[in-house]
């Protein structure tokens, strides 16, 4: 399952619940687009502000809508005991693997995270896939943790952040990190502004925030990458540079999630306060990158 | 109430439960010790760890061994809907005044911010106390926002990170706060290692993690610093320098837990997991600090 699109849905929501309407129809569109996999509860499904029952029905859902394909499920959770609680509930309600983040509030120590993620492994019967964002985690792996992971029996792929904005320097670092760990772990990017550039690399697969609601232009992407015409795959990205100029300003959760609003397929409010949407004066913006992305 | 030392004490506990014995005994020792005040749930008692149910029962416990000392309790969560419960719960239970720092797993903006506080002000019978920590938050308050704030109603005090360790930088960034917020909103100053700086600085208070397990030295430090003999507070602040070295090594909290199970005050694990205590090697150090701080 890890190749290809890893579509990251949002899980609309309000102050009092989850909007499973809108969640059902999310994954619908994604089922239906043919994404290889699907990454519910992950940053973009806000798993982080979800209560347990929550995040188990979200798991449930998806599962019943996704049809074939494979869904994978966001466990983090700040302590060890929660994140084994969340593992075994999405087992139950049928993920096919699961996501791990060393979700933080006091800084996590590099031991302290390997001891997490041994935890996990040894508990769990399905794949597990590193989840390596440090903007939202404030933990960054070393090179040498990487390959201690490289060591756990389910490890099977890695997300890693975006790379960097050179050809060079992208193929460099994911050559590296191909020399580091054993060919059974995939090699995912994310980091959607930089994605072409992470695939043209020797990416394997894009865990992506934007294929969550427009899969098409993100498999596009994929496939001309895949089929050797890497400038085609990498002018097709750098169109929707107004797109990434407002998830870098907003991060891509809040832009996304005006997307769905603004297209109908969530209430107007679909974060959990605090968060916000996007400012009034950034909506026409959005207008202007829609017609690049439907 | 927001004046002297403010301490912070760990709320000790295992995989299973909260050490409700420990937390008594160490509530007691600070009242005995005639702190201030009482910050409980703040990031050294780990509230960000604790289910809601666990937080209502450690506010109830302070406020039954506190005795005259009133007891400020830590609100943050990453959801406004579990901040108003909490602030809720907490003000039943009997705080005296209540802590709150933008937590976050998406990085705050500084208008979602703002309407956080405002909703929990309106909400809120006793003093807030602004908690600013971006080691755990990630979010850094500019002045403006702090400007924004003050015109809350309930905001008495601002816990601000630790001053530049240079005087005259400490005495400038206390000097420009004093003039950017109005006299009743006390500024009290935290990061262990650079109080004695910030209180011959101006500032008025101490929140200490330090303080919520050796009350008495800190007192010493601001006994002296009020007395005049800056001097004097600083010399006693720098003798502790091997100890603010392994602050910064481990981070408070760490070090904090391993010297009160050192003590026989709590469990040898007395952390959440993943948190994990401090290494063998280190041990030894804080042998050598131990007579310094009893």
């Amino acid at each position: 399952m890890f190749t290809g699109l890893s579509a990251f849905p949002l899980t609309p929501m309000n102050e009092t619940e989850i909007d499973e309407r809108a969640f059902r129809g999310l994954i619908q569109r994604l089922a239906a687009a043919g994404v290889t996999s699907l990454g519910v509860l992950g940053s973009t499904g806000n798993y982080a502000y979800l209560t347990r029952e929550e995040r188990k029905r979200v798991v449930s859902l998806a599962v019943e809508e996704a049809g074939k394909v494979p869904v994978m499920v966001g466990i983090g959770a700040l302590r060890t005991r929660q994140v084994l609680e969340l593992a075994e509930d999405a087992q139950q309600a049928g993920a096919k693997a699961l996501l791990l983040a060393p979700v933080s509030y006091q800084k996590l120590r590099e031991e302290e995270v390997f001891q997490l993620y041994q935890s996990v492994n040894d508990a769990i019967s399905v794949p597990l896939c590193l989840y390596d964002n440090p903007g939202t985690t404030q933990f960054t792996f070393s090179d040498e943790l990487y390959g201690r992971l490289a060591g756990l029996s389910r490890l099977a792929a890695i997300k890693i952040p975006g790379v960097p904005d050179d050809a060079a320097q992208a193929k460099a670092r994911i050559d590296r990190l191909r020399q580091l760990l054993p060919d059974k772990i995939a090699i995912g990017v994310s980091g959607d502004a930089l994605a072409a550039r992470g695939l043209n690399a020797g990416g394997e697969l894009w865990f992506s925030v934007l294929g969550g609601l427009f899969p098409q232009v993100c498999q596009r992407i994929i496939r001309l990458s895949a089929a050797g015409q890497q400038l085609e795959a990498q002018n097709l990205s750098d169109r929707l540079a107004p797109l990434w100029a407002l998830f870098a300003k907003y991060g891509s959760l809040r832009v996304v999630a005006a997307l769905a609003a603004r297209l109908g397929l969530t209430e107007a409010v679909n974060l959990p306060q605090p968060l916000a949407s996007i400012d009034r004066e950034d909506a026409g913006r959005l207008e202007a990158v829609l017609p690049l992305l439907e």
